[in-house]
């Protein structure tokens, strides 16, 4: 705890990113959640927005403290770039959860329901990396923690495959093929916005030498 | 006017900027007009093709310059980066103008009469945003500049679910959704590229510490 | 040849890059290949995959000789950044690739035929430019690679609005539209992510003054 009082700004930084990490995660195990039970609704929907709001205002505190910081525990602009990238995620499964409300698609089925388990899985990963950021001793636990994100990204991949492709076999109405390859394919833009992240934090490293 | 002789290079990349944005800004109330008019046809997009092949020769201007200077205002890969981003804003401009041409929606609906307003107040917040650079005394009204971008986005954000709502609800035939959908979209993309070079901006901001 | 032993670090990542960018060029003429037969089944859609594994392998190569490596040829973040870049490129060669299975799209039309020469073209001028890198006195040539790149992308962009616009008059189908229209705006979105490639090569020279 003394090193604390011994530079309390680059505390400041790791807490505000594990603040908004925890966040999207919070918002990925919930949109897990509306997809179990199909509970896309106009209150939900608003529930999920709150989160991103809030995430919203923990990423402009980053913005903030680094405006009045000197000396930060990484490049300024990676501090911005990797808080960009989380935001990125969260916009991501909240524009997700809008999109199923309008399209009144309540009954998900089970592409989305093993989708909603690979965002949040994802997330998690992304939480447990963004923890281990504030010590150059967690490098190889960083590197595990990407390769899993990288992992979950091409089972995102396949999943999005094999639904568009069964989706084309079984539906004969072109409206209804529409909504859900969408829904797909921003399932799957989920799941990438978490490798970009992921990305960021192993170019941190790169950057550390 | 004796600090342009004493860093005239710093003035002409300052110059080459506010060049760059100020077309950007042209293209988008061009587009507005057209919107207004409901005016897409052959001489209309190749109008606008013309400023967009303007916008490339000032980027190439400015990597030129780039190439031929050693002493930049911001770091080298910033200016370049900037340049790119009001490239994609007029590229996103010019590709929307063309599309709505190629699938001949010459009566534009009350959703993109609207877009085309935000995208038009957008690209003018980007222009005072760019003309600010040139002094570091600005970094508050930049930020300013920089949040109504920001709003805007949601602005942008809010009117594509909206207009894809109704177009679900109040079309049947799917070929005129294809149509629509991507239109909206694409407009709402045109809004989140003039964010995305204001988070540049922000950046540079950033890194100036 | 003295060279070599005196800064074989260096050598190493020119290597690994140049082999990456062969290697994101062998799948491109393997595409053509597949067009030109109309030859999208599950064995080619396999070996294009394989492809894109091995492309995998030489990118996470490139990110381990960074981890272990202080003096780089060019900044950390870029070496990471360019081999991402071409890791892009192969990515949307190997999802077009299994969308045309995918799709049953096995006799692709002459609109589908030009984009793979394009894209041959691209990735072709791409793996010049990558050579070239080792050394600062091949900077015009690789600047007339990347404006070589920079003109395909144009190109590409023509093709696309042509083949959608025919593809919208001659076609009456949804169904067919929906899956045409993704593949050309893929196949485009190929030539896009090569002039990306180009985009970071020419950053770095920017960045080296």
């Amino acid at each position: 705890m003394a090193a604390l009082s011994l530079m309390p700004k680059e505390y400041k930084f790791f807490d505000l990113f594990n603040k908004e990490a925890e966040n999207v995660y919070l918002a990925s195990r919930y949109f897990n959640e509306l997809v179990t039970k199909g509970d896309f609704n106009e209150d939900t929907v608003a529930k999920m927005h709150k989160l991103e709001r809030e995430g919203d205002i923990i990423s402009h505190e980053i913005s903030d403290v680094l405006n009045k910081t000197f000396i930060t525990p990484f490049d300024r602009e990676d501090i911005f770039l990797l808080s960009n990238n989380l935001d990125n995620v969260l916009d991501a499964i909240d524009a997700i959860t809008k999109r199923m409300g309008l399209y009144k698609l309540t009954t998900p089925d089970n592409y989305m329901k093993q989708f909603a388990v690979v965002i949040e899985q994802s997330c998690a990963a992304l939480v447990d990396a963004v923890k281990c950021l504030d010590n150059t001793k967690n490098r190889t636990r960083i590197r595990e923690y990407c390769l899993e994100i990288n992992r979950l990204e091409n089972v995102g991949d396949q999943l999005r495959e094999n639904a568009i492709s069964d989706l084309f076999e079984k539906v004969k109405d072109p409206i209804v093929i529409i909504k859900w390859k969408e829904m797909y394919e921003t399932a799957e833009g989920t799941v990438d916005s978490c490798e970009h992240a992921a990305k960021t934090i192993q170019s941190i490293l790169v950057k550390q030498g």
